[in-house]
């Protein structure tokens, strides 16, 4: 989207007569994205030929003319002004996620793979796709049109897209919950003003992005013997973080140890910082091990491991099948896709509780992941850690370091201002479900998987079991709870805020037009 | 136990063959202390005249001549030097607590209430009476003798002796997770150096502490008919915010309104600050208005009750019900105290998780009660409401106010790192349960209602049940908690560090010394 954006540019200016909005723009843009890839989904659904081929192609279709249509009309009518702002790039990405959310229902209401008495459930399972968290309201997932099917995977693989470019170049310049510490051990591709240098930064991500989508397709192909449908599809879900399968029993519908390695190292190597991906493909293979962040991210995945196949001994499976689930269920958690191969909703409390707290913490930032980010609770961890040498030593001066950077104090408060705000908005809507009916721990896990982009939660919404037990008054909680937590919670709220006073000042345009017309 | 220590030393002059041990001289006199309690509670066995007459009181003197000869010896051979700094006079409260715990827990083995073979439960019950938290392994209270029954009762009152003096007086000059800031609206009887003003200060609160005692007790026996022995008891365990009952049905035993609304109100008294009620009995009425604190606990008193009265209206009971149970469960919880009316563990799952949040806040700092303290959630909030005008204007300078008076960004840091160390020892202590085989709920509630000194948890460990529901490896995580959390986990942590280093270098009296030798 930057990058048509920029092209856009040079000709803006033979069309003075458009209004200059670069979200209504962006938004446009982003309608059409998805509409394209309405029709290559009805191509697959036919090629795929399922017993209602008709109403699966006819869905999309019709979903996509939509989409070009709409989309189009905006895009055409409106136009960007020369120069961005990270804030008004911020507000587009945010604004448009909104709308393709709303788009990508159609398919799900006009196959009729769900009712449209029911077209809540339809943007759940929309935003959910697109935010890359993977919870699905589908009760029978194989019940679907397997084009709608292809279309739902690539919502996640669309959403990871918007998400790299995000994270990498637009939320570290916003200054983020402390999010430009990205840059303190490995100095990337960010920047204060989104140039045509962040543009071919989006470009090159997106090659890096498309090109771990080819690599794990073609490794599931030949080593898993996968088709070539759900070769792609899980790939979109992989390479996004997200977590849609085309199947009920997600990964586990396939029971083959190759097509899980090959997953699970695919969602570590997406929920690892895609500033670092880049800088090693330029050449720089020793980056990983400079940074402080991605070693703990590899040591977490190792010692969760461990400590949850201890605990899961006492399991009624032997060791190998332990090691193989739960080293799947651990990496599928800490990235924050969220496919699953065995139920862990079942197992003991002492793994639920493990697996609820990396809920929180989730992968690395500058990745497609959810969650607080490892470098948040690095940051944390070792701010408590001062505090206690401070209690024994109160004049000492120590000062938080990551790797050999030394962290600004206006930093770290940033860091501790998100966590408490992530963790507030994560309890009031646990709080909210459990109000509604919901049962603690199914309340809370479900709150926590969706502000973490996760997507299965624990109790009774677990890996087996889908988001309808959650009751449908709750569920609006749990969008808005995806759609903060994918956004990264602070700048949503101030996007939300000004949108609102912009509205209340009979103004069309909104938050994008406040820092940028300066 | 300070005044003793003043009083003392005096006399120290006189006898230079005595070590110079601080710690050893207060252990000592609380131990002495505690054997006068065994032979009153002996006597009231007595004259109570069950039909374990002779077991009760005999283990009951048992228990007070091991404890006389013990504690006697220790004070009569040790003596304190001149001076006493705040870290001295807290290690000597903290050692004092470990012992008298293990003095207290003989009356229950002596008499038969607890077998030999499960000598740690008796500790249990002993450190949960003393931390003032009332968490029971007694499945049936009324089979324990009467007069042990008193006794235990009052542990948790000699217990709310220690711990006034600790928080108003102690800890703030410790400067432990930003409780000094307890001067910072309503300067209070607090200062650097344990001198004889500060004495006459604790024996102040003592006397007010005892007269909240002896007008519970006189409220108890008028308006709701309670005997005196059921007063008194009531009284000390309502002081010290403890919650021991002499029944198994807790306070709902006497089914009285007029009883649960003087408990109530005794409770909700005694989990504010009694620097803030040693200057109202000063004169100075107008203080309760004037502390943010003070202000921020009635109103959560208040939200809350309404909060889950309106959560309750789907149990199955009356609304002039859900007042009387909701509003004493909300005061006992508040304040930490813990006694039971209603079995909350059954009520609705929105209703236990505003429980649970309550669990760790607390009473106000300055009080008997445990938890986080009212004053740190102030603190917190302020500090991500702080952040989120920051996000907005990042160049801002906003000062973190409490009232008026501005909070130090060091004593910020205090305060978030305690409460970051508070959550993960809670969470790990919830962690070790689980994993031996505890439910999710109950683990983590009884980690929480441990670390906050409250005495029931939810799940299976509700305030109908007790705590021989969690495995027996378990509980002595428990008994670490209640510890930590009685003492404010910082302190504590130093605490045991230096002692390990003194005893590694073969010095006998370990962490007193380090501080008050030089």
């Amino acid at each position: 989207m930057t990058l048509a954006l920029v092209k856009e540019r040079s000709n803006s200016r033979f069309r003075a007569d458009r209004f200059e909005n670069t979200v209504v723009h962006v938004i446009g843009i982003a309608l059409v994205i998805v509409a394209i890839g309405m029709f290559l989904s009805a191509m697959v659904g036919w090629i795929d030929g399922g017993p209602d081929r008709s109403s699966d192609t006819g869905s999309l279709v019709a979903s996509g003319a939509i989409g070009v249509v709409a989309g189009g009309l905006l895009w055409w009518l409106s136009a960007v002004p020369v120069r961005q702002s990270p804030v008004v790039a911020f507000a587009s990405v945010a604004w448009s996620w909104l709308a393709v959310s709303i788009l990508g229902a159609l398919p799900f209401l006009f196959s009729g793979a769900i009712e449209w008495a029911h077209a809540d459930n339809a943007i759940f399972e929309s935003i959910s796709g697109f935010t890359c968290t993977g919870s699905t309201i589908l009760a029978d997932i194989e019940a679907v049109p397997r084009g709608v099917l292809f279309f739902r995977s690539m919502t996640q693989w669309f959403g990871g897209m918007g998400l790299i470019v995000l994270a990498v170049a637009i939320l570290p310049a916003l200054k983020v919950g402390g999010l430009e510490l990205i840059a303190a051990e490995a100095p990337g591709p960010t920047t204060d003003r989104l140039d045509s240098n962040v543009t071919e930064t989006a470009r090159r991500l997106w090659i890096l992005y498309g090109s771990v989508t080819v690599v794990v397709t073609v490794l599931l192909m030949l080593f898993a013997g996968a088709s070539l449908y759900d070769g792609v599809a899980h790939a979109f879900a992989t390479a996004s973080t997200g977590g849609f399968s085309p199947y009920g029993a997600s990964v586990g519908h396939f029971d083959s140890v190759a097509f899980e390695v090959i997953i699970s190292l695919g969602m570590l190597y997406c929920g690892a910082s895609f500033a670092l991906h880049w800088r090693a493909v330029q050449g720089d293979w020793g980056i990983y091990g400079r940074v402080s962040e991605f070693r703990l991210y590899v040591a977490m995945f190792f010692v969760l491991v461990g400590l949850i196949m201890w605990v899961n001994v006492s399991e009624p499976f032997g060791l190998a099948t332990n090691l193989r689930h739960t080293s799947f269920s651990v990496a599928a958690i800490l990235s924050s896709t969220g496919f699953g191969t065995a139920d862990f909703a079942l197992w003991g409390p002492a793994a639920q509780a493990a697996l609820l707290l990396v809920f929180m913490s989730a992968g690395m930032s500058g990745s497609t992941s959810g969650g607080m980010k490892v470098l948040r609770l690095q940051i944390i961890a070792k701010y408590a850690a001062r505090e206690v040498v401070r209690a024994r030593h109160p004049r000492a001066i120590v000062p938080l370091r990551l790797g050999s950077t030394v962290v600004p104090d206006v930093v770290v408060s940033r860091v501790i201002g998100f966590v408490l705000l992530y963790v507030t908005f994560s309890v009031v809507g646990g709080l909210l479900l459990a109000a509604l009916g919901t049962d603690g721990v199914t309340a809370f896990s479900a709150a926590f998987s969706a502000t973490g982009n996760i997507g299965p939660a624990l109790g009774e919404a677990g890996p087996a079991s889908n988001f309808l037990v959650i009751p449908r008054a709750g569920r609006p909680i749990l969008m808005w709870l995806m759609l903060f937590g994918r956004l990264e919670v602070f700048p949503t709220l101030l996007m939300f805020a000004a949108a609102a006073r912009h509205i209340s000042k009979r103004r069309v345009a909104g938050y994008a037009s406040v820092t940028d017309r300066r």
